[in-house]
């Protein structure tokens, strides 16, 4: 796409007059990729139609059947804690015992929401004022999932952003932060395969995490949305954060959240909730006056899907099939498009959903908006910072797995186009 | 059961040798009952495994589709609204347009749950606070729906008692109660088929509640359970109560909920919320931080099974037949077993799920418990008032649907035994 005659190098590096010459060759790039008339999607986690045609079975299911191994008529009100049988399919993957792993609707983004929403309300175990009547705020490793921030924001909670690394977030600028504030009642935490810079934590982080000083009603909020979605054969050994809490003396600190949305149909899935026996009592007296209980025959289509614990590995199997070229797409793009230019860093993630990608200093917005005017739309840049705000205005959040590879491929190129002449343009405005 | 020697009379009109005489057959016949050592259960108002497998076909479906009628993927993220076919079926009954019609997840008590949590949190349009940062309480029509009080007990509402008629709330208590104390945000309103007096809201009654000056941020939850629920042919017309509170200037007052849990299947159904354009925009604000939409998988099974508005009527004619001889058995018990004694005062409801009986003041507590006692679970007595208070305790609600037609007449047999002990015992205390 770019000028044949132009030989790369880091544009930050060239003269002015070289610059000019590559800014024009992108220009020309970008101008031809308008007139291909693209209209290409990569700005959610979505799973692909092929990762969802894996459940289908799901579409016949639970085939007549209505009871539970215990016998209960599941198309009747109650069993507000989910079915036994599917808590145990996920109990060993999250960590979380089954009494203390609840199944419940159909998105664990609602968990989240009501959660908060509770907790506002009434507070938490060990608070002394619900975190409503008080001026309250949580951090925010970044870059994040946008959708937690929304939630904080909706709720007036301030957010306090803190640096993620590649074992997790920054545990001295966590527990320096939480020293010092102790309006501090929450911290957001993906703690595998990371949205979007697919970080695992590590135990050492995990344990620094439980253990510092902070507020009584301070709670992490765990969302393992990734725990089971592999990438490689690399994989973490889950971290029972529960039971290091207990070890460290916080036994009500984390708040687990998980979902099958990305193993099984995110429009209609079951989301499970886990926590030490205070918070899941808290909760489930909630919830008490929330609903009769959640929908059980959905429960049943899923244990009946995936069987057990194995079943779950083995599906996740035949998604990892159909993602790794995609995130290979990714990598080959950015490493053939943007490498030779020094026009970006990334990372290739061994799990999870996303490719965190930083530009220069001042272009991903303008990279994102080249794009989308181009038929290309990607994440806003700024969707991974609370409030939209990228300091540096570097980060953008590659979501590969919705489209076909080769779609994924031309969008992918369309981006790699865009970003190069918004980083030339970036160049040559602070050389006027 | 009670002594062939004794001629039934009210029992309040008979002096005290005869009011022994029959209290201790009364006393006879409940140590029998209780030598039978049953365990039944009319607590709650379930569907019976008969009435729900009227909606089997909904364990097949949706049998491989995955797509709307507009083409897109079910299966996936989006489409916070819900299905607009399933929102089609059921919008003429509940006189709500598609577009102000919202389908939603497993539970019309989650709905109110959370909009009541978002109001305290955010406050809704036309309100100058959120509801929690004020002290406010709200309108109970008596006898009402446990559920309801208990969401508002939980959030520390306040709950102001308003006696109910056969049209629906006294009009005029509410309107005095309503000009006095503007802190008074909401009302609970069961329209049709009110649980448990089965007390359907005229045309005049709804015109009051929804004309009547109140705080502009006051609102009507109208709990539109049991709108299709009909055990008559002589059906109310169902009124628009949007349209009503539109023409009276407060298009807002309303906030109408209603669920397919006594339609489908109480454990796996479908909810509804409709309001004015403003309310619905309020609501979907505050969902989009909650869900990525609800499980549109499970409405298409709806569409599937009930097809049409004609077919929602007859799907409702089924559960009718099921249900009108449990009905009746109810009727039959207690013109049988209580009337000759003057025993108790209750409806003949024309739909819905519930009986209200009224025994003699003082003794509806004694009576379940002496019925829980004999193996018969019976809704606690004060159950159907705010805090579970019923001043005058004489209130119980009975809930017939659930168990085989037999069952249910020993249990209600039963049941009276225990409430002419009760009642004499209560009549005995007063002579001594």
């Amino acid at each position: 796409m770019t000028s044949a005659l132009l030989s790369p190098a880091p544009l930050a590096d060239l003269d002015t007059a070289a610059l000019r010459e590559a800014h024009a060759a992108f220009a020309q790039a970008y101008d031809e990729l308008k007139a291909a008339g693209l209209a290409l999607d990569i700005t959610r986690g979505k799973p692909s139609a092929d990762q969802l045609d894996l459940s289908n079975d799901l579409l016949h299911l639970p085939d007549g059947a209505y009871r539970d191994a215990a016998g209960t008529d599941l198309r009747n009100y109650g069993g507000p804690n989910g079915l036994p049988e599917l808590r145990a399919i996920f109990a060993d993957a999250l960590r979380v015992p089954v009494a203390q792993l609840l199944a419940l609707g159909n998105s664990s983004l609602t968990i989240m929401h009501d959660t908060i929403a509770q907790a506002l309300i009434h507070g938490v175990p060990g608070g002394e004022l619900p975190w409503g009547r008080q001026s309250i705020s949580f951090l925010a490793p970044v870059p994040g999932y946008d959708r937690h921030f929304t939630i904080l924001e909706r709720f007036g909670i301030r957010m306090i952003p803190v640096p993620m690394n590649e074992d997790g977030p920054d545990v001295e600028a966590v527990a320096s932060l939480l020293a010092a504030d102790d309006s501090i009642k929450g911290m957001w935490c993906v703690p595998v395969y990371s949205n979007p810079t697919g970080a695992v934590y590590s135990e050492e982080v995990v344990r620094a995490l439980v253990s510092m000083p902070a507020a009584p009603d301070f709670r992490l909020f765990w969302d393992n949305a990734y725990a089971v979605h592999h990438l490689s054969d690399d994989r973490p050994a889950p971290i029972d954060v529960l039971a290091l809490a207990a070890e460290a003396g916080n036994p009500d600190r984390p708040l687990i959240f998980a979902s099958t949305s990305k193993v099984t149909f995110p429009g209609a899935g079951v989301a499970f909730f886990g926590a030490s026996e205070a918070n899941v009592a808290w909760f489930q007296h909630n919830a008490a006056a929330q609903s009769i209980g959640p929908d059980k025959l959905n429960q049943l289509r899923h244990v009946q899907l995936l069987k057990d614990a194995d079943g779950l590995s083995a599906h996740m199997e035949k998604h990892r099939t159909i993602l790794e070229p995609k995130f290979a797409a990714v990598d080959t793009a950015f490493r053939e498009r943007l490498a030779p230019w020094g026009a970006g860093t990334w990372n290739a993630p061994k799990g999870g959903y996303f490719v965190s990608l930083d530009v220069l200093d001042g272009s991903a917005k303008r990279a994102v908006q080249l794009a989308k005017e181009a038929g290309i739309a990607v994440t806003p840049a700024g969707a991974t910072f609370p409030y939209g705000d990228d300091p540096r205005d570097a980060n953008i959040r590659i979501a590969p797995t919705f489209p076909p590879v080769e779609e994924l491929r031309t969008a992918l190129d369309g981006l790699c186009t865009a970003i190069l002449l918004a980083e030339a343009e970036t160049l040559l405005a602070g050389r006027d």
